[in-house]
């Protein structure tokens, strides 16, 4: 019942996900409403309704969220999850309430100090992995260290990156040029059971080979944003130079396939869902403008997740990280 | 003699802004080397050179740089500034090295705490100014303040913005989602001397209309390198989308003009240098790719900033900031 586009393009995406995936879709919200939408679909036999009275609201307090339990779709897609009628849990919804719902609900996993959400970026090299995007503002070095452990997981389970490369985001190559939270974080990652390069800077984002980067959630989040607005911003401008003159609609017609095909590469709805990484289960949010192929997209990610095992294999990796963790 | 092309670029540029500026430009670095080139150039009249026989390197250490003093050509610079020799210094080299020059020869602006990189982005709206963009890694929320009131003071002289509207990067437009530094900044912001807006996010650099942002040099230059990633990302994938069939090429033939606008519109050449506010002279600096394009704008930035007399202007807004500046 979460995102923009709720409750239809949702259920568009999971007949798209229960066609092409081998896996029972469960959808949760209003009955009711569910099933109109259903019916018009022409639905296949692997999606089933679970009833939730309420939802949360984008704008909502996630104090609030937690408040109202599995009484909203969102706390009860958590409790499915929790109680083991599900393997997986999506939603398109408010993040900040499905964090705290997901965090609350679910616990960390043992020594997990943070869970962070992660963003998998097309970088030209292939998928790159961001994370924190957007769970913990302000972090400590501990945090960072577990961030890598646990998106080198993720990149190897879901993303396919057979030796995932962990690079430290900062604002040079160099040992040393980063701010009190990039000095305290490099030793620590240094010796983590990741394969750590170094610092990598902004441009390396989408252009350093670097498959997984760890940074604060602030950071992330201002990053994530803003290449989205970037790419945005150019599109933009692309369409406002092919139609700027005669001769230059002529040539974006005879371009409108690679074009095409360039926007689809860039798009944010290629990789579906941002994965919570650290938390008792498999859990992704989607952006608040995802629609049916953002969803199918989301869920194949977590149904890779799933067969990869990737909760446990974090448990693991979190557990075989020499240094005992602080208290959170 | 700073930069990957310096000198020739760089002497290029001064031909070009000498005969478009009414100014007198000053060379500074290897006076053989210099004037070779300017011969070469049919340079104009109004270019004298400044013997410098050292060079501050790229990877040099800024307290190396501080020690050899006006001996390097970047040294020189500053110190034609300080000695009211020169009213504007600009160097393509080391920024780190000229920013420990420019503060510890130049010294800061009374009640300035901290001088910042600005940098001016072709937002689609107008020139948007970010800072600071690198100076300042770890920040205090007097500084964040200081950096809009500088950045504003810019924004107005320079690139004409009659009232600036100024926005603190954070992570939700609503006040309280930030981190530490946002939320101890924003009382601040709210009452200084400036027009705050509020909190923007990374996607509003480029698309929001606002036209001065704030954060510390961490995300400010995580923010920088990353939106010049991106742009190159994007011309990239265009290329090779633009020569991937015949029909393709054949658009793109047509699209020519209208792609290199597009190109030159998003150039980092545009703005050319980066100044750095809030030290005693107007000082910018270069991309390190920096070429004769990028000196002559940095030259007419350079100018202008010097007629809106915006030292002394800066000056008087930081004096005007009703609040008794900690120090330093």
């Amino acid at each position: 019942m979460g995102g923009d586009r709720a409750p239809d393009e949702i259920v568009d995406g999971v007949c798209r996900a229960a066609r092409s995936l081998d896996c029972t879709m469960l959808l949760v919200g209003d009955e009711a409403a569910l099933r109109a939408i259903l019916s018009r679909h022409d639905a296949p036999r692997n999606i089933d309704v679970v009833h939730a009275a309420e939802r949360v609201a984008m704008g909502e307090n996630p104090v609030a969220a937690v408040r109202r339990g599995a009484a909203t779709s969102m706390g009860k897609v958590i409790d499915l999850v929790r109680d083991g009628s599900a393997e997986a849990a999506f939603s398109a919804g408010n993040s900040g309430a499905f964090l705290a719902l997901a965090t609350i609900r679910l616990r960390p996993l043992p020594g997990v100090a943070r869970a962070a959400f992660a963003t998998a970026w097309p970088a030209r090299h292939g998928p790159m992995l961001l994370l924190d995007a957007g769970a913990n503002v302000d972090c400590k070095p501990e945090w960072i260290e577990q961030f890598a452990i646990m998106g080198s997981a993720y990149s190897r389970a879901v993303l396919g990156v057979a030796d995932p490369k962990v690079g430290l985001l900062s604002i040079g190559e160099e040992e040393g040029k980063g701010n009190a939270l990039v000095d305290a974080s490099t030793p620590l990652l240094a010796r983590a059971p990741i394969r750590f390069i170094g610092n990598v800077e902004g441009g390396d984002l989408l252009l350093g080979g670097v498959d997984v980067v760890v940074c604060d959630g602030f950071v992330g989040n201002v990053a994530l944003k803003l290449a989205e607005g970037t790419g945005e911003y150019m599109f933009d401008a692309l369409r406002r130079a092919t139609t700027a003159s005669l001769g230059a609609r002529i040539g974006a017609m005879f371009l409108r396939r690679s074009l095409r095909e360039l926007r689809a590469r860039m798009d944010y709805r290629e990789y579906g869902g941002a994965p919570l990484l650290g938390v008792r289960g498999v859990c992704l949010v989607g952006h608040g403008r995802t629609d049916a192929r953002a969803v199918e997209s989301a869920c194949a990610a977590a149904l890779r997740a799933v067969k990869q095992d990737l909760v446990a294999t974090i448990g693991r990796a979190i557990a075989s990280d020499p240094r005992p963790e602080a208290p959170a």
